[in-house]
């Protein structure tokens, strides 16, 4: 149900009853590369362009992901999912193998929150029974798309940011076992006038710290409920500039609970990716892969994901806009309490 | 609740509160032309693009939802919404200004539809209490963006289609009065093999009846259970071959009672648009600014909505890929039944 202004509670807490994370081999060989459950050494998978690469990851992740949770296709209602592709192809083409009624949804690099949000508001409202959601980025689609040929070679500012190649899915259901998804809150878009697609971390951080005051506000809890806190895919700048805004507004988040999954998914000294990981990928293979595992294991019983999107396209950049930000938050929790 | 398969049921009747259509000057000399609230006789809207223009339509037309729901965007706890363009930026900037938690969603033509569906369910599942949903869609950007520039002035065969220049919006929620939404089936993708973008009426058309099917089934219900029955955006040669395929699978749809948004929002023999009308906003004016006034006038009582969408990107009709093609049904009710 409704929780304050902008979130939802889950009572009927929703299990995530199985995932799968598929990754690129510069994934696979970051610090989580063996948290994942396939690492694919080419780029192409075989493919005969990186979109249908990326297309092939997911359809991997979602084939994968109902093995994991112990059911076939024909037990899920609905797949909700979205890409950074134009027309979010990747997700549709994938959702057509796959033959399951599709919710598509964009919020960039947000969207792996803002589906498992969707599926688990459906689940929890027993509008389904079980919903399939999932995502995918690839490094060389969204080079080609957003910014300049691959083979191209265009040097980078070390405010960029790396687009994760990967594919992940999460089944959510009424019933089984796993971790459970107990709440989520749904962002605002923050526009803080930043104009430079190079430079998203900075543009993203602002409407992480929104959503998170927001969550904080509409649950009436302090950040220390939770075991850890993670953004989607700020990277270095724009961790930087989230803690500093934190601490302005007062937010009492201890910096050794809190952390960016953009600067968790690489080796920021020995891979040359920037500021760190970001895409659609990132958020997703980093909370199905490593997050959910640690909490499985015991290690961590509250998480609190906030992935963060960019929502510009190279036409708005280039007439001159601005880049409006979202971040959508969901809280998972140990399913033992 | 879940109803049947893929189908959602609204036992609450989330209320159509209040709504608003803005279109452009071929719209407004079409036959519906007087049913819109806001005629625009420039298609840049005295914006300096087109792009601006289609934003500022979607902010015309959210504002003016509100204000004829009697609320303001304080009493609207989310936005559902998305549009045709790459990472729909005319939705992510329209609700910039608006200020309003955001779902992004993309469904093609067939987001009017995917919006309500959610909007509705949102509001049912007790999971928000005044949610506005809307899509736009520009002739001018659509054809820049998918076929050829505006200027080229590129003849077309006479099974294309002409992407509708408007925007519409829909206040839905807990109270009030007003048509009411009673229940949705959400599509699956269906691709029928067809690679020609320029005959989209005849891809859809697969889709919409795989839907009505499927809604048919979920509900236990005949056709004849709607005055009318829509579909989003067939146009005439997609509206022919969904007849026939009706007939084929033995659907008792009365043609009488059945006919497509595309068809009605041009004057086929006086104006320049091929196959009829398509784009997000053919099926969400029409709905909007001419179905529902049918309806609060006693003329219609039962009406079942079926949004079509057409979900390839131009890249993926370079790369050979056939069209793969959604359809999203919405029944929507008098108040009194």
């Amino acid at each position: 149900m409704l929780k304050g202004y902008q979130s939802w509670e889950f009572k009927k807490r929703p299990v995530i009853m199985g995932t799968a994370t598929i990754v690129g081999p510069d994934e696979g060989n970051g610090p989580l590369g063996n948290e994942f459950d396939i690492v694919h050494a080419d780029t192409k998978l075989g493919q005969d362009s990186w979109e249908k690469a990326e297309k092939k990851m997911l359809e991997e992740a979602a084939q994968l992901a109902l093995e994991n949770a112990g059911v076939t296709k024909e037990h899920i209602q609905f797949y909700v999912g979205g890409d950074l592709l134009n027309q979010i192809i990747s997700n549709s083409f994938a959702v057509r193998t796959m033959q399951i009624p599709y919710l598509g949804i964009f919020g960039a690099c947000s969207t792996s929150m803002e589906g498992l949000a969707l599926a688990s508001m459906i689940v929890d409202s027993g509008y389904g029974y079980q919903v399939l959601t999932g995502t995918c980025s690839h490094n060389s689609t969204a080079e080609k798309q957003f910014r300049y040929p691959t083979e191209y070679g265009s040097q980078k500012p070390p405010t960029a940011q790396y687009t994760v190649t990967g594919a992940a899915c999460a089944v959510v259901g009424n019933r089984g076992k796993g971790p459970v998804v107990t709440g989520a809150t749904i962002g605002r878009v923050i526009d803080m006038g930043i104009k430079d697609p190079f430079n998203m971390g900075a543009a993203m951080a602002p409407a992480a710290v929104d959503t998170l005051q927001s969550h904080f506000r509409d649950f009436k809890r302090e950040p220390g409920y939770y075991d850890l806190i993670l953004t989607g895919d700020l990277a270095s700048v724009g961790y930087e500039i989230a803690c500093e805004l934190l601490e302005k507004h007062k937010v009492p988040i201890k910096q050794t609970r809190y952390y960016d999954c953009g600067l968790m998914m690489y080796d920021l000294e020995k891979q040359s990716v920037q500021a760190g990981g970001s895409g659609c990928a990132c958020s997703a293979t980093v909370t199905y892969g490593h997050v959910l595992k640690r909490i499985q294991k015991g290690e961590l019983k509250r998480v609190l994901i906030v992935a963060t999107g960019a929502l510009l396209s190279p036409l708005s950049f280039q007439q001159g806009e601005s880049i409006p930000c979202i971040a959508h938050a969901v809280a998972i929790e140990s399913e033992v309490n």
